[in-house]
């Protein structure tokens, strides 16, 4: 039980110039590292120095990070991942800037995980003493957290199987294609902690990206955001609603290279104990758009 | 990292017609067992046997029921309850109905404590295929989950330590009665998993009930449950406001026998690499009301 | 200045008794009166006998009521309509239940209006003296009020006309089809008070309905009314968003004759001496759907 | 049936600098002229060239006006309040910057007010032509619009009957010292359309201000808007509540020189054929805190 988060998306993007003014001033992320062709940005609710990577060139995900709670589950995931037949390297101190050692492998679905244990803490604007709420004058969204991802892959039952078995996330909701036995998996959800999910996986070509998205307080938030994001001519793809699937208020749009983003707020209190909702594909609709009940046709084809 | 939430509040009342009006009828909880002066309860969105268990005779808290995620987490908690030097005792599966095998102890503070690893569970009205988001027609409040307690008592530094060393719970946030090195601690907030409290501890008489909350959705939520309580006449403690002291949005209030409750929501993601935030009393009306930045007087004075 | 409002909608559906559940039960309206085939119902908040009349055979609106301010009104509006050129017709008290003498006339869209003084009042639930401020209990949606109509007809010019010339309405936003000179005029929305509209007529067939609207307070209680419609699956049109037009927060649906119903809340206030906004037909997507920027298909189709 | 709305309230501050930092930048009000010693603002959403006035030199309130819909209005009601037997003079276009002639009369409660047809537009941010709903980069709370006052005096059934008999008032909410017949009228709430009051008194000492209002779109407005003030150290004198008296939902907070403002949302729609609530002492603090259900000491004893 030591994953404690996705900590961090590094994501690539086709104009370094726009995807900063998106990331920056429409996210309303805090810029706190830049070298040539990357920039790095954190959340105000964050602590860590980052948690969105972006560099130059592409569209897509180049990794993801997850943070462990001690350097011991460094070693004892390094073991499990092998045991689990996933190919693992070690990384060192400074592969990423500010991040400690750690563990790096590939995916059955073709995604590249990190596990680490230290990022240099930055700290936060409101301080840890007698601290006010929040901020004043946030840009933007002014988006507190990253949340989680969704990644597109062939190997749905594979991925899914990895991070359970040699990562203890439990799933919170699988999408089945039918109700027939054996039907095949089309996409899982999956805890770490309380939220309704930290991560999730989509059947598709290997090594997209779905989305990842930013933690809001509250569907208040949520319709907030998407004004900002009106204002601004970002490309809207789902406007706001409700996912049937977690529950969580949502809105989907694009950043300037095409990369999917979410706003997301709610969803329940989840835990290992907390039985695995289920889903098949003909209630899709249902699932991602609860009010609308209609599947937006990008959502099984456009990735990054 | 076996504890996963506070699973039940047990409690007394003055007059158990009168309390289950108001567990029942106000904050729309389902009855689930009646015994001889005993009603159990459950949140809609709660999948185990209970959550809120009344009787008869008194006021104040009984004890209080951790559920831990594996049946080897008991025996290592009680071997490091043990270490720590409290007393501890098996409890059989059946001494609480529904509940099964776990270990009892008592706090530093004078409470009872128990951790269980099963409850029989009666799953939820959407039920967990391609559900709806919430059932109509709600009772009340509708309450979806209970949330965390706080719980009085002398000694805060010894069992917040007890929390921390034995259980493995980290402190989200505490308030000390001066800026001074070795202030005294007058109260601590502690998470297990990523809710910004799952417990919390006020200095005062031993064994004593400040209050239990219950999850609510958000902000509206919490203040259109206030309607209901003026609707019903619940004599309101703090009315609907945000706290400083973990960012959530509540309202105090007090069962018919004079128990205080809470509905809760909001607050920040917690994880066990966050800082804690530090509180000293003179800001104890910031923390409590943000908004009006005032110590409600019953607050450090009524317990039950 | 004597029209105060939109005080009832006299509506055609196909069922009576599936009409009737879902505007007792999903809109959550109370009957206040039943005849052969008909049935009249208010809101919550509504101290007059009825707002919305139902009866059996076929779809669309019947005719259309309009509460003025005096009895010297309805004199004064008869002449004035008939200056305009309206064919002008009294009417008795009791040809509708519970409503005084008045006038009815044509409107150049084809669609039937009567201007009233008197309706029987009954009261509200929470009374007025000290009252709560809604009461506990309602069923469904638990609409206060009616709010406002959309009517179709192809005059558009005449009818806004009529209503601004003869009624004292005034012009809160106006869809030009083009920004060209003497570009026809699509669609006019007219209030008689501070509401941003109590009124609004469409380029279409004659005599037809697009939307009557109930008020709800906020957003929050639109996107929670969605939930009750989604609960009854009850057919949504466009699902919960903001018109940019009027600003409204809205959700379109149908009742189960197909006539489409609107919940509606926010809007700004509006004067004789606001400037008039103005759409061309182009942006009619931003006006309609303020997140999704696209026109639903269905909304220059579909009327009854 | 003339009057619109309150257009302006004119106020003296203690320092200029001091309140000009709190209405610019903490209300978020819109700077649109300046001269020797008076600050001219207007809110984002209103088209005249302002709604509030400060004055340095005192406390309390100088002036009100409210603007009427004709010229004739201005006529009309010269007569009626000459009738009424109140004093009234001539103003003339200029006396009041941007403001064209007019008429002024003191009240029975000791307030001067004035009626003006004509004041310069300066237009909104987001235009009239397609607009987007709302500004962005709004400071502080950004507030849209003047919305209503409460004035203290001692012959509040005087100001009562004159602004119901000469201006066409009609009351919405009265509050009666007690049930008795004949027992005094200690309050009363009037509009002239549809909000839930445009102005209000208050029996007091003479001349005095209890606060004047800013409209906010709804109770998440109201409540964000309470964070920045209590970011800002803006006294606050009734934290975030529903009144139970217009069902509005409130904060009430002091300019840096004591004059109490509100921030209002929320109220039910209002027609002149809308039965009057009554309120008696006894209840006071149910119609002022809806939740709380206290009286604030400062609202009966604190103005300016």
């Amino acid at each position: 039980m030591g994953v404690m988060r996705m900590g961090y998306v590094h994501a690539k993007v086709t104009d370094l110039a726009e995807a900063d003014q998106h990331y920056s001033q429409v996210m309303g992320l805090y810029e706190t590292a830049r070298e040539d062709g990357t920039i790095y940005y954190k959340g105000w609710d964050e602590f860590d120095h980052h948690s969105v990577v972006i560099e130059e060139g592409g569209v897509g995900v180049v990794k993801v990070g997850f943070k462990v709670r001690t350097l011991e589950d460094l070693a004892q995931y390094e073991t499990r991942l092998q045991q689990f037949g996933a190919t693992v390297e070690r990384m060192s101190a400074g592969e990423n800037l500010k991040v400690g050692d750690g563990i790096r492998f590939i995916a059955p679905n073709g995604h590249v995980f990190e596990l680490y244990h230290e990022m240099e803490q930055v700290g936060v604007e409101v301080g840890t003493h007698c601290p006010d709420s929040f901020p004043m004058d946030l840009r933007g969204i002014g988006a507190p957290n990253l949340d989680h991802g969704l990644f597109v892959g062939d190997d749905v039952e594979g991925v899914e199987k990895l991070f359970i078995e040699a990562l203890d996330f439990y799933p919170s909701e699988r999408m089945l294609a039918t109700g027939d036995d054996g039907a095949p998996l089309i996409a899982t959800w999956l805890s770490c902690g309380n939220k309704s999910h930290d991560i999730a996986f989509l059947k598709g070509p290997d090594g997209k990206l779905h989305h990842f998205a930013f933690y809001l307080k509250d569907w208040n938030h949520v319709t907030a955001a998407a004004d900002i994001l009106v204002h601004h001519d970002t490309p809207m793809d789902l406007p706001p609603t409700r996912h049937g699937i977690t529950r969580g208020e949502t809105t989907y749009f694009f950043d300037p290279s095409g990369n999917r983003n979410e706003t997301f707020a709610g969803g329940y209190l989840m835990y290992p104990d907390r039985p695995c909702v289920e889903w098949t594909m003909d209630q899709l609709g249902k699932g991602l758009d609860y009010y609308r009940r209609e599947v937006t046709p990008t959502f099984l084809t456009v990735y990054s």
